[in-house]
């Protein structure tokens, strides 16, 4: 059943950002942002820290002056996961990043000139920095947007095209791509376009997607339609608010498409008039029991016999509700009845329970 | 630019559910589910004028007994929306909502025989009641489970055209399907391949999709990537919680789609280390100011001169911060200079008036 729905993901060109690997149809790499003042070290750290925590496994900062590009140096040394930094209008600055140990920078073509630019390059080109060329519809270049009218799916792509020609042309190999708009369906049509003309790597985001619930609808609908086709090898939800918020969404996405399986999945019904159980109250305790777990379960929580059963046999454990009651389902089967006030209890038991079990095979 | 983005729905035959029109290309209709005790008429009621204030543009209840099949008749008399009764098991209660005027009716074939449906469809033939086959991952009829080794794809879409086959036979033809799984992949491929079969009507949704941020990231994906391929005539964001919640998710989806644009669209950044605003504060005032809007209008709240010039441009209203202050556009024109104090009061008047100025037109 599971064969003919697995996806089948371009190969890009395999790099590495730090230690890890990006492209090539290795996992999909999960990436954010540092919102924090970059100068402020202490505050960046303990954030990459959550971030990281919270499965974060690239994370960016920005540079806006020289002090926040030294402040790398002593952010690099505090840190466990790759660090690129995200530079707009000077050029000098990617120079610094890279001087201070950036695994990777990220330049923004709408704001860097070419000359500037292949300046960055040569440098790059010697101490193998990962660079991302960031395209945006908030920061297109000038004649694109002239040319096209605004920021277009076409014009993000001939952004691109041309960024790609003069990184390829100075024989630069280690590159990555994105195309965000904060518009989804551009954003959609960007990325299939330029996946189809290039075999760079390519990192995934609706850019300016808004507060949590707005980020997680675009972002599902556009990076998750994009990774659906086997597009994409780096993502990024953009939360507008604390960037550890981004975690769940991003895993949440990769979980529902079976790109990665991390961390618990929770089938639960809407409930309706036949429901005699607190499906809301328990889905709730267990969703917080099992917050920031990062082993695969799928537990379901049911509120009749209707649909129940059927879900419960589905999930490794569930429950399928009757009159303040439950039967209590592991992997297919019926165990027990259980009332209802025990739920949480036994489900947990259960849960830890086949973790643990896993953890011994 | 947005011609080439507009999405083409199949044109499935049209139906009338009550007042409203399904199917044959017109607006995408939202759906909920009230999940109180329909024999409560009163509550039932109540959660019914909170739906369709929120947007909800069709209802349905579920029908566990003859009291809730009798209590259809008063809730009909107090609600302005189409009400459909949810029937599971009970050919009896099929029969009972219709007497008492349900506009439609929601029949499971998992569990009700194929000669009792035939008796359904001669009454409804005869009250004109649109019916939906409603097949669902967690209730399908065991000889598919047993075909299939489980809730496939395949398995749903086999009983989709077999049940389709037992309406036209009896020449019914108010008839719309759901194929709803609490798979992500599989709903979108038991939904794709129906659509290739049949002319019907497609009520979309992901079943048992959990709580908010679970039910928003799946619906997004399973709904939204549906959508965007032209197929769905109604849709159901199911959420474990207040139904009320559902709603704007299903108007997310379909505003970033650009299917439907109802209600504000905030684009704002996820801020960096180069913000000197408060975005995250500022977007929580602008969206509570807003909530309930049904008026369309795009508002970008962005932290810095990188990405903020070209997203307030492309909106209706937007702020570009800087240090403490921003600038502030409209249609695409720099107006003034607006301290960061002020930025609240100044765009909701902004946004006050433009909408205003549309009524006006």
């Amino acid at each position: 059943m599971e064969n003919s729905l697995i996806i089948r993901r371009k190969k890009t060109k395999k790099i590495y950002l730090g230690g890890v690997c990006i492209g090539g149809g290795v996992p999909v790499v999960v990436q954010s942002m540092a919102n924090t003042d970059t100068r402020d070290v202490k505050a960046t750290v303990a954030q990459i820290k959550d971030l990281q925590k919270a499965g974060c496994e690239i994370v960016r900062v920005a540079l806006p002056d020289e002090k926040a590009a030294a402040s790398i140096l002593d952010i690099k040394k505090k840190i466990d996961i790759p660090l690129i930094a995200d530079i707009h209008f000077n050029d000098q600055l990617a120079l610094a990043a890279m001087k201070y140990g950036a695994d990777g920078i990220r330049i923004n073509p709408g704001n860097i000139a070419r000359d500037k630019i292949k300046k960055i390059i040569q440098v790059a080109k010697k101490r193998r920095t990962v660079i991302r060329i960031g395209i945006n519809s908030g920061s297109l270049q000038k004649e694109m947007l002239l040319k096209y009218g605004g920021p277009t799916a076409e014009a993000l792509v001939e952004s691109a095209l041309q960024n790609i020609a003069l990184f390829e042309n100075e024989g630069f190999d280690l590159l990555k791509l994105s195309l965000k708009s904060s518009d989804v369906p551009n954003m959609i049509k960007a990325y299939r376009t330029i996946s189809a003309k290039t075999n760079n790597p390519l990192h995934l985001g609706v850019t300016e997607a808004g507060s949590l619930m707005s980020a997680a609808i675009k972002s599902s609908l556009g990076i998750g339609m994009l990774l659906y086709e086997g597009i994409g090898d780096t993502i990024r939800v953009s939360v507008t608010g604390n960037p550890v918020l981004e975690m769940p969404v991003a895993y949440g996405i990769l979980r529902a498409l079976k790109i990665r399986k991390v961390g618990p999945e929770i089938i639960s019904c809407p409930t309706c008039g036949r429901c005699e159980i607190d499906v809301p109250g328990l889905t709730k305790k267990i969703e917080q029991a099992l917050a920031g777990r990062k082993e695969y379960i799928k537990v379901a929580l049911m509120g009749c016999v209707v649909n129940g059963p059927g879900e419960a046999a589905d999930a490794d454990v569930g429950i399928a509700g009757g009159r303040r009651q439950g039967i209590l389902f592991k992997k297919g089967k019926a165990l027990k009845k259980v009332k209802e006030i025990d739920f949480v209890k036994v489900l947990l038991e259960e849960i830890e329970c086949m973790i643990e079990e896993r953890t011994l095979d």
